[in-house]
């Protein structure tokens, strides 16, 4: 039945997406190409699914959600592209794809991500597919800037890398994730929620923990895929990690530990949703297969 | 009167930006010092200067305009941090500074990029130095997103790099540049405009004539001083276009019919503004300084 959901959730936005890569010229093509390659990619759709599973959750309509859905796809894509260049990650395969800079060119790739996130407020900024109430669209841009930059996704890009070879204590690691990862989980249940019209402010802080709690499960989650899985099933270089000398909650915690604790954590997410009613199937169905996931 | 103008305002924007930069935890102190490093740097601030004068031009409260002037001027720190980095331009100088990615490192440079661009829709979309009114500040938000945008700045860049070595007419040369640079002068100008909760469509859609002309004048005087200034006064390394065997107006028309072009869009401007009165006179000014600058 998530799997139901899921393709579901994955198809429309992959509709939404795919109308947002038509170049308004012919000196562009390269450019939106880029940019297309970098969104339209088979990838889980994960943080859309939130987006309108917070926001079936509350009773809303999914084509006011439509435009969060892009939005924060669009936000996650652009910090890859980035995180994948040779100053950075230096990544040559995502998804089991060669990565932006390899099938375009590096200063592509720059401008593809930097267009992505600028695309994303204006996916979010446009009428169509976002709630009409103007404070509420505001509120929204204001809660996705926030998770995006300096304070948020970015903040933990960087914290990321200055960690890289340098032992770092669990809480440490925790901060990290909560950035690198935790903001746009957290900003797309966020999201979601916002825009069915209908969440109050105490349900927007009980999802907020919801969404705390299948961030950090996410990340133990990867760490965990990135020790057990092969190349081929994970669709990106396996062992990368180790290799880098990045911390990791197997290294840090051991394997098995790992394991409970994402564990632990998917069940303080369940825990989260207790006042919600069946709407809320998918964001715990997504609390459980976020810990089972092979890849 | 035009210098005291200029003053107040770039002192007004500066105050306004040095409030942004305040690292939330030591370990992102590197990085908000990286984004401050990008733009606290003496820079002439000719976007904001655009946006309190529009706002100005209209009778508006420039206290809600600070939000614009801050915008657009860190979209357009973010866009030369990118510009400056190895894989586009590879540029070490820039006003007589070390370019970020030489005064920290290339990963750091990309994420304040990347951070100084969240951090302007941040900042157009919290309540502190805008318009109160929630559907102005969305279509607000709406303008600056396309003009930073890949049908925008983003797009001009990557119009540019393609054109490199390539011969190409004054037509597709206005074209990079409309995207490149005069998207976000003309965003600046609207923003300003609509700070001020006064602006008609009409004046809108004259303002936006202003900004195009002005906009375009700047990018002709800017290719004028690349082949006439010496490397001290530009503060940035002096013949860069030529070397790198990019378009130019002085390549294309040659240099004094470059200078006549760029006074006929000086009077352009001019003329766009015949139907405001004297408060439009630092927009005046400005037309007047953008073709007279040195550097």
């Amino acid at each position: 039945m998530f799997a139901a959901y899921q393709q579901r959730s994955q198809q429309r936005v992959d509709a939404a997406l795919e109308r947002l890569f038509q170049a308004p010229a012919s000196d562009l093509e390269r450019l939106y190409a880029a940019m297309r390659y970098s969104v339209i990619n088979g990838g889980k759709r994960v943080r859309p699914l939130l987006v309108y599973a917070a926001c079936d959750a509350l009773g809303g309509d999914l084509a006011q959600a439509d435009g969060a859905a892009c939005a924060v796809e669009l936000i996650h894509a652009y910090s890859l592209v980035h995180d994948d260049l040779p100053a950075m990650d230096d990544d040559a395969l995502r998804r089991g794809q060669p990565t932006t800079h390899i099938a375009f060119d590096e200063a592509c790739a720059i401008l593809a991500g930097d267009a992505l996130q600028s695309l994303a407020f204006e996916v979010l900024g446009s009428d169509a597919g976002n709630p009409a109430d103007a404070a509420l669209r505001l509120r929204m841009l204001a809660t996705l800037s926030r998770a995006a930059g300096p304070a948020g996704m970015v903040g933990g890009q960087a914290i990321d890398l200055a960690a890289v070879g340098i032992k770092i204590d669990q809480q440490a690691l925790e901060r990290m994730h909560r950035h690198k990862t935790g903001a746009l989980i957290e900003a797309s249940v966020l999201l979601g929620a916002m825009a069915s019209g209908k969440a109050s402010a105490i349900q927007l802080n009980t999802l907020q923990h919801y969404a705390q709690a299948i961030g950090l499960a996410f990340q133990v989650q990867d760490d965990i895929l990135d020790v057990e899985s092969d190349t081929a099933t994970l669709g990106k270089t396996q062992g990368k990690d180790e290799a880098n000398d990045k911390p990791t909650y197997p290294a840090l915690l051991g394997l098995d530990a790992a394991k409970a604790y994402a564990l632990e954590l998917r069940d303080q997410a369940l825990a989260a949703l207790h006042d919600f009613d069946e709407r809320a199937e998918p964001l715990r169905q997504l609390a459980e297969f976020i810990v089972a996931r092979r890849s």
